[in-house]
């Protein structure tokens, strides 16, 4: 398969998402109309293939070979744990709009371990399966890089590729965080704590949006209500337990990921506390808690249904190409983030 | 690979499991010793080499096979839908305790649709993955006798094989039911309603214990309080707001799945409903919901770490045979089972 960028021939540089771009459609339509897939009208499929033949467009062999492939073919989904809701709802969600195209996504746990991951994508790589969704907290995907350049369909989620350029589905964790800290001042918080991990881009991004919106607000930052634990249950438990039993706890908690919240929110009812709490990532059992939990949420059936396109687009278009999307993140409120500080 | 019963040579038929019960111990430590793995005391090694010279047991060739290969072997996991926490539950067991022998599970749903089920096994089988997991609710499995005949390592969890024989760890269906409606008859209630899937070998299961319960304590079926519903959240919230708002009400629900249980619970805090509440399966959420929801577990961790066992005996020793290890359920008593009806 011809590689990205400048170097390849002029015609192989042309990728489904120039098509897309040129027709004014997305690359899921593009992909549709070059796969003779149902779904789009005449008029927009005729403009289509008017750009595909402006631009010299040619689907790569990767793709014919896919369609040819009898039954499904898998797409591998590395995700950092089991139980986050919102790697299921961006698997769900990137499988049904991979479905048309004979795509099925497998998923299997890192357990955010950097070995474990990389054996992990090997093995998925040796079974031949046809492209990589990666749910990473790794700080070097550099072992990617032959694979890359073999063509293979690789889309980053969550998390961006370091030493490598891939595709990636990227969410606005510094925005989101800010969301979420200036919910809480406009509540009239002040004394508001962060249980964040100790590891992973998101959790530095979003301690990071953390810092940066107290001080654009005037507030300073206590050392003493910045919790940086492992990515667990428990650890999210005894933190909040340590915050709560201060002498000066916090009025409200800024709670970084799931696993985190899963373990701060029965802490926070074994002990009756009034702590105001915003959870980064929505859950199902938001709205089961008592108060209802609100959350800041990275809508991840927009993530899902994006990686899908660009897996598609690297499969049916010459490598995807380094592109990112950004999603934004966005407050739900629920109740327990509108608990006012004590008078 | 030798077939499995008596039509075999002497040798073959014995098993990893008979291994294991002539020295006293499991079949997972009898792989351990067999693959050179450490966590078997020399005492007990002592035991297991004596068994394994006594019966003439020869690990076959897809094991040795398997532990030659270089990185991570797949182990491929079909649940019916990507969010019950119990299928989660089992997965992470079974990849923890597999994860010694250098296998790691991978899951995708079926998404209870038979067709895609079957294309999911298919494009397990066609990437060479070294076993499966199915977790079924299909009722025809004689598509899967060449490949059991082969020898794959095939383990069925939560539901039986049909029309083939396979190992199996299934769950007390009956029991269970027959727990939660007991449970439910000891706090005064009569009128307890059931909401059920239409379709599923447990769901089936879960309605009939529920029926022989009523029957056994003289207390008649209301054929308006039985609720047969698809297998959704959606489901599960109106067949729950159509009980609670009829004139004679239930006044207590044994709802039989999670994803029902998910819909039930939001539509039974919409209306302030006091209705009793027992759900069978555990969930996390049920702690945090208010009140905290009375369930039957299957107990997954056991079931996940005894279908790795069978796989692992399949692997190790000559194609598993169709056992069937049952695991119980039991209740978990939390707060929604022990409402007492309206005085």
């Amino acid at each position: 398969m011809a590689g990205r960028g400048s170097a390849s021939a002029p015609d192989a540089a042309v990728t489904i998402r120039d098509v897309a771009r040129a027709a004014g459609v997305s690359a899921m339509s593009v992909s549709r109309v070059v796969n003779g897939k149902p779904g789009v009208g005449p008029e927009t499929a005729a403009r289509i293939e008017n750009a595909i033949q402006a631009l010299g467009f040619r689907p790569n062999r990767m793709a014919t070979s896919l369609r040819q492939k009898r039954g499904l073919s898998l797409l591998g989904m590395v995700v950092p744990d089991p139980y986050t809701p919102m790697f299921t709802e961006i698997a769900v969600a990137a499988d049904a709009a991979l479905r048309e195209h004979g795509l099925i996504v497998v998923t299997a746990s890192s357990g955010r371990d950097p070995v474990r991951e990389r054996a992990l994508v090997g093995s998925f790589i040796d079974r031949g399966l046809d492209g990589l969704l990666l749910v990473s907290e790794d700080d070097d995907h550099r072992y990617l890089a032959p694979e890359l350049q073999r063509g293979r369909p690789v889309v980053f989620v969550g998390g961006p590729p370091v030493g490598v350029e891939a595709p990636a589905i990227l969410v606005d964790n510094r925005g989101g965080a800010r969301t979420a800290v200036e919910h809480l001042l406009g509540r009239g918080h002040r004394r508001i704590a962060i249980i964040a991990s100790t590891t992973g881009f998101p959790a530095a991004e979003r301690l990071a949006g953390y810092r940066q919106t107290l001080a654009a607000h005037g507030v300073p930052v206590d050392p003493a209500l910045v919790m940086r634990v492992p990515h667990g249950r428990v650890d999210g438990a005894r933190a909040t337990a340590r915050l709560v039993d201060r002498a000066d706890p916090p009025t409200a908690i800024f709670c970084t990921n799931y696993l985190l919240t899963a373990g701060a929110l029965p802490a926070l009812r074994e002990r009756g506390s009034g702590c105001a709490f915003v959870a980064f990532d929505d859950f199902e059992a938001a709205t089961l808690a008592e108060p209802p939990v609100t959350v800041v949420t990275q809508d991840p059936p927009s993530m899902g249904r994006l990686a899908a396109e660009l897996v598609v687009a690297a499969i049916d278009g010459t490598g995807g190409g380094p592109e990112r999307v950004t999603v934004p993140a966005r407050l739900i409120p629920r109740g327990s983030g509108e608990l006012p500080p004590p008078a």
